[in-house]
Parts: structure tokens; C-alpha cells; sequence
């Protein structure tokens, strides 16, 4: 590639967007963002315009100025997907985005290539949700096959007798969206891989990162996740396989529960992911930069950790900038959004070269934000 | 301070303002820019608008958008930065530009708070030349007071023969710029302290940066600066005094030349500097942002560096981006710009945790890019 302009063109303008453009900046790119919003967040730094996602006409224009696509939002219709790499280059593929798309394609997919799941069953009738319950048992969860996000459309059942209450909270959407049922997994703990892969085929992850989720978004993460050195490599070869399979371009997320030292596969995001915000401040490439080399074809950046990190997402509203700031090493990230209860709005990453610092550091910060109950599981961590 | 979103005014759209906009996003600022020229380099990521210096009434819509005004270009009328203050916040404030406007302003007060520099003389007649040349001796520079960058007006002296041509040169800009004779300081290199002081007096420095120019444009820069212990902390107490002689808020540079274990001060930059661009990738917090910090009234982040770092400045033209990035621990910097001779288009940062480390693949980039010139001045120095 020669160092001529290429514009890309991303498919979504929230805070991964706006991240995508503040790193990829210095490689001399240009950014073109499309959005069924009228100013989302990152249009602060891109030109960006408004379209329905299945409006093709409204989206030519857009389709016509780019080099190549990408997406902010991993829900894009794959019809969409697919009648733009009619015209331009599309990364990740639609086929990555229809398998992550759905759950049921989704764990389908993970099983095929060897990494376990939960037990689950797809649910279009009442009476299917009866004959899956007897199959998988209680406690499980009834979740939509298709656009859920941060633990919406969600159910979980304690108890067959629950069935009435999960049909009529999600009964509606079997038609339009299809439902699945999942045995739910007492894990040990919650762990992410963040991976990208380059157009020649080059693969690499960031260390393994645990995530701690609060009313069913993220709320913690750390890096590198200690004690999983047992798991590690397991967990990354699923991750690669799954990107071969899909001969996947740009950065993804697996999201996996770890139980009894066994991983199971929760989900992939086709898309730079919340749980890997911390590499923005605390590795030598950052997803997002990695994400935009990868999607324009450049050499992969190194993805070594600068020392540990720990990120807060901070939900609602931005606690006190001045305030968090005052605590070494601490990194802010406001999205420029009003704030809206359950709205990620913004997040810090606090870094340092070991846990023991790091730990010290979040703790100074969660008592200076009154952030303690945010920071408790991670404050209960050993420090070996 | 609360997070209210402040709009920082930046008066120059250069790749200073670019980076300062590309740092300070995170912290949730929004930034507007006023320039010259209609489209500099940062208007691709900040509204811009065009106007003169000296043009107050189409500056006035700029001063009423803006909560604070900064500076990516410092000649900057101070007469508009005093007209500015009483409009708005304005760091760093008109006093501390005026006196690095003008080299002789500057020097004499690097003497007044016992910073030693060449010997100097206001020249501003053909017989003021002779005289300090009999004073100031041979070899000697004679530069514009005011406006000089990048080496450009100036004009050095071999012998007292060069007079006619010095005047030649420089004589015409004698009546509107000033001019002024130093001694030429026969170094043994060159350094540099980046310096941030914010509102609330808090000072903090980078580590000493050691820098060397080709045809006057600086090329190459290092940091830390090898075997300086014993002129750093001299060199840190110099900036801190002449920050707090200006009352100074923001980032600014101050460049010194070291001959015998001995500081002298050449010259202050009251803005981000090009020598301190390998903070963006290679610091805990970089310049950009901590200026940003600075004018927000926001606390000042962690000045440590992570290991070690080299900047190749690209001049004219970029090399090959794709060939760079092959290289482990290269960061990228495309302003934007087109290629101009000359001009300074773009930088790369090579970090690792250490001299021999980073030493190793400067090589592996100059040679890559045919660059072994340019890199030569390190590639020299021992790997102690
Ligand atoms: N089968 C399960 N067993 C146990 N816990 C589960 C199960 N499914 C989901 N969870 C919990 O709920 C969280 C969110 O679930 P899931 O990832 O399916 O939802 P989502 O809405 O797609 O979330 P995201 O925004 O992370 O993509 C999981 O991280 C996990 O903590
Ligand atoms: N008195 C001097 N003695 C020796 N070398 C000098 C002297 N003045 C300038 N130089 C050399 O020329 C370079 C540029 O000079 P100076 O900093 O005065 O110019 P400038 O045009 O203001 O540069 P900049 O773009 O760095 O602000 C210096 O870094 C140094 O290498």
C-alpha cells in the first residue's frame, strides 16, 4: 500500500467509532461515518450523515465516497453488508456479521470448531420453550436470538414454573427475532478475548481480560486477567480458528465463562469491544488503532501490555473528570453524551506496572468518585 | 471543575492543533480553530474557520464561541492575544508569547534568571553589525528578532568578511523585524526540556530530550537523553523559574545548548514543541494532553516515560507507511498535509524499554526506509 488517502467509511458513530477515529488519525486516514442518529457521539470528529440502515438509496452516496467499511454497530442488516461489498471493500465480511448476529448461528458455529457452550435451544412457540426446559433444565436464560445487547432481552428462569413469566416478557418478539433458551452456567468467572487479524492472515491477541458485569453491562475489566495461564492458549486458538473460519478482517471479542478450568463460549462481537477499552491506554497498540491497520491492510501493531490495567465504564452519567484525574496514571474517556440511566457514557482506565499498584490506584480512585462498590470485586482479588 | 464541556479555542491549525484535538477529545472537550489558511491539517478533526491576526472583528465570533484560548502557532500578535484576554481565558497569557516573539526579550531574561546564553546584540543598522561583530567576535549568526522558524532568517558568520553578506541577507527585514548578533555556541549538543505548568502552579517535566537538526529543521530526537543526570535537574530548575517568571500555563519548550557540562539557553517555544512529540506514544501522559489538562484547569497527569523513545521528523514528504509499520513498536503520525520541501508533513516514534532495544530497530526503520542519513547522529552514540 502506498500512503495515498483511503477513506474509511464506518457503519455507526458511538464511542467505538469516535475511538477508531482519534486512533487511526495518525495513520493519515480519513473518516466518513453513517448513522441512523443525527449526531451521534462521533460525529464530534467525523463527517457523518443520517440513514435507515436498509435505505440503500440514502446510503449510495456513502457507499460511493469510501475505500473501504466498517462497523460501529455490529447490527447492521448483513442484507445491507452484503450490497456493500457490491461496491467497496467490507471488514469484517457480512458472513462474520450474520453468525454474531444470531445466537443460534453463533454457538452453533463455536461447537463446530470444538469450543463448548452452554446447552441451548432454539425457541419459536410456546411450546418449544416447554420441551427445552425439560431438555436443559433450570436455572437457564431465554434471551432474543438476534439484538440484544448490554443484558437486554433477557430472562432468567429459576424454575419451570417461570415459563409464563418468561413468555410474556419475551413471548412477542419469537416471531420477528426468534428466541433461545441456554442452560445458565454457574461460572467461576468471566473472561474475554480481544484478537485481530490482518488481510494477509496475521493473528494476534491481547492478554486475556476479566470483565465483571453490573445489571448486565460491563462495569470492570483487567488486564491481563490473572491466573489464567492455564487456559490462555486454549482460549486464544479458539479465537484464531473462529477467525479463520470466518476469514475474518479487524478485531473481534469472545466472550468466555470459565468454569472449574473450562472455557465455554458466551458470544463473539464482531467489532472492537468495550472489554478491550483498556488497550487504548495500557497496551503498545490499541484495539483501535490494530482495527483500522488491520481493515486498511498495514502490518498489525504490537500488542504487548504496558505493565496491568483497569478500566471502569462508567453508566448513566460521568462521575467528577477533576476528581479522577487527580489519581496517578488514571486515563479519562467522556464519549461526549448527555447522560441517560444505562447509557455508556464513558470510562477510565487506570494503569500501572504491576496488580499491586494498579490495585492501590483503583482503590484511591473508587474512594475519591464514591466508586467503592464498582471497584469491590476487583478490590476482593488476591494481590499475589 | 465540573465536567460542563468547555470549548478550547486554538488560534493556528497546524499538526500541533491536530494532536492537541487528538489528545484532549478523550477528556471531552470540544475544540474550534481559527487560521489563516482555510484548510491546515487539524480542520479535519475540528470546526475551522479562516481569518486574519489582526482581524479582531472576525476573530469576535471565535472569542465568544470559546471558553479558553490556546495556541498552536506563536506569533500569534500579541496585541490579539491581549485583545483575547479580555474576551476570554487565554494560556498561555500575551507576556509570556511577547517575550518568546522576540530573541532578544528572551535572552535577556534567560540572563536575568541566571540562564546563561550566547553572547547577543540587538542589530539594527549596518554600523550596529560591525560594532557587536567587534564585541561578539567570529563565528557568529545573525537572525531576525521576530518570526524566525525552522533555521529560516538566519545568516552565519565565518569571519568579519561575511558582513556585506549578512546584510545582504537580512538588512531589509533589519526596519520591520529587528535583528539581532549571536555568538555561535560551538556545542556539544543539543537538549531540550518539555515543561507543563498548570493553573494551580503545579510544574512537572518530561525527561531531558536530546535533538539534532538538519538544514535548521529539527530531525531527530531522543529520550531520555543519555548521560545528562548532571546538567538535568540545572535544566529543570531553569524551565520552572522562567514558568513561574511568566506565570506560565500550558505546555512550553525550552532549548538549551550543552557545552562542558555547561547549559545555555537558545530559545523557549510557548506551545507543544516538536521535540517533545515522542510523549504522544512513549510518555504516560503526552505533551498534547497535558496542555490540554493545563488549560482546563484539570490536574496534570504523570510525566514518566515507558522505556525509551526516538522521532524521526519526516520533512517534505512521507515515506512508506506500510513499510514503517513493519517494524515492531512504530508509531505514525500523518499530518494530513501535502508534501511541500521543507515542510513537515509527519513523524514517527520508535519506542522499547531501552536504548539498545530502540538503537535496534531505528536500524531495522532507517534501513527499511532508506533512511540511514537521517538516523546516523544515534546510530552512533554508544549503547552504553
Ligand atoms: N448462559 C448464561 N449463563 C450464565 N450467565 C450468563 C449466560 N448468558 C449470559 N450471562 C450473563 O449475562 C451477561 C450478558 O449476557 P450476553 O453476553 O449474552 O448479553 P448481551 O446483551 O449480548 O451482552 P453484551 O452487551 O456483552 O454483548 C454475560 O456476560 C453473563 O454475565
Ligand atoms: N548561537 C548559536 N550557536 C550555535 N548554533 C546555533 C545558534 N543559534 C542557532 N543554532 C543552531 O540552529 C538551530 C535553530 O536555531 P534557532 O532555534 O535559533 O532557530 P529557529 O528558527 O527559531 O528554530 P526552531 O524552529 O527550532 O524554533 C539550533 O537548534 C542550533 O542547532
Amino acid at each position: 500500500m502506498s500512503n495515498e488517502k483511503q477513506v474509511i467509511g464506518i457503519l455507526g458513530g458511538g464511542q467505538l467509532a469516535r475511538m477508531m477515529v482519534l486512533e487511526g488519525a495518525p495513520l493519515g486516514a480519513a473518516f466518513r461515518i453513517v448513522d441512523t442518529a443525527e449526531t451521534p457521539c462521533a460525529a464530534q470528529f467525523a463527517p457523518t450523515e443520517r440513514a435507515d440502515w436498509r435505505d440503500l438509496e440514502a446510503l449510495a452516496p456513502f457507499a460511493e465516497a469510501i475505500d473501504v467499511a466498517t462497523f460501529d454497530f455490529e447490527n447492521v442488516p448483513a442484507e445491507t453488508a452484503q450490497w456493500l461489498t457490491e461496491h467497496v471493500r467490507v471488514h469484517p465480511g457480512p458472513q462474520a456479521l450474520a453468525v454474531a448476529q444470531d445466537r443460534m448461528a453463533e454457538k452453533t458455529l463455536f461447537r463446530e470448531i470444538g469450543l463448548d457452550t452452554a446447552r441451548f435451544a432454539a425457541i419459536d412457540t410456546r411450546a418449544d420453550l416447554d420441551r427445552a426446559l425439560e431438555e436443559i433444565g433450570v436455572p437457564a436464560i431465554l434471551k432474543t436470538r438476534r439484538l440484544g445487547y448490554d443484558g437486554k432481552g433477557q430472562f432468567r428462569l429459576r424454575d419451570v414454573a417461570d415459563a409464563d413469566a418468561a413468555w410474556d416478557a419475551l413471548g412477542e418478539q419469537a416471531a420477528q427475532h426468534g428466541l433461545i433458551l441456554e442452560s445458565f452456567v454457574p461460572f467461576d468467572y468471566e473472561v474475554s478475548v480481544i484478537a485481530v487479524r490482518g488481510r494477509d492472515g496475521d493473528f494476534r491477541t491481547w492478554p486475556l481480560t476479566r470483565n465483571w458485569h453490573a445489571d448486565g453491562i460491563l462495569s470492570l475489566s483487567l488486564a491481563p486477567a490473572p491466573g489464567t495461564e492455564a487456559i490462555a492458549d486454549t482460549a486464544f486458538a479458539h479465537a484464531r480458528t473462529l477467525a479463520e473460519r470466518l476469514s475474518y478482517v479487524g478485531v473481534f471479542a469472545l466472550e468466555l465463562f470459565v468454569k472449574d478450568g473450562r472455557v465455554l463460549g458466551n458470544e463473539m462481537a464482531p467489532r472492537v469491544h468495550n472489554s478491550g477499552h483498556w488497550t487504548y491506554d495500557g497496551a503498545v497498540t490499541s484495539q483501535f488503532q490494530n482495527h483500522v491497520r488491520a481493515v486498511l491492510g498495514l502490518p498489525l501493531g504490537d500488542t504487548a501490555v504496558r505493565g496491568c490495567s483497569v478500566m471502569f465504564n462508567w453508566i448513566g452519567a460521568m462521575p467528577d473528570m477533576a476528581t479522577a484525574l487527580a489519581v496517578d496514571d488514571v486515563h479519562w474517556h467522556d464519549y461526549g453524551k448527555s447522560p441517560r440511566p444505562g447509557r455508556k457514557v464513558g470510562h477510565a482506565t487506570v494503569c500501572g506496572p504491576d496488580f499491586a499498584t494498579v490495585r492501590a490506584r483503583v482503590q484511591a480512585l473508587a474512594e475519591a468518585l464514591g466508586r467503592v462498590e464498582q471497584a469491590a470485586p476487583l478490590l476482593e482479588l488476591p494481590v499475589s
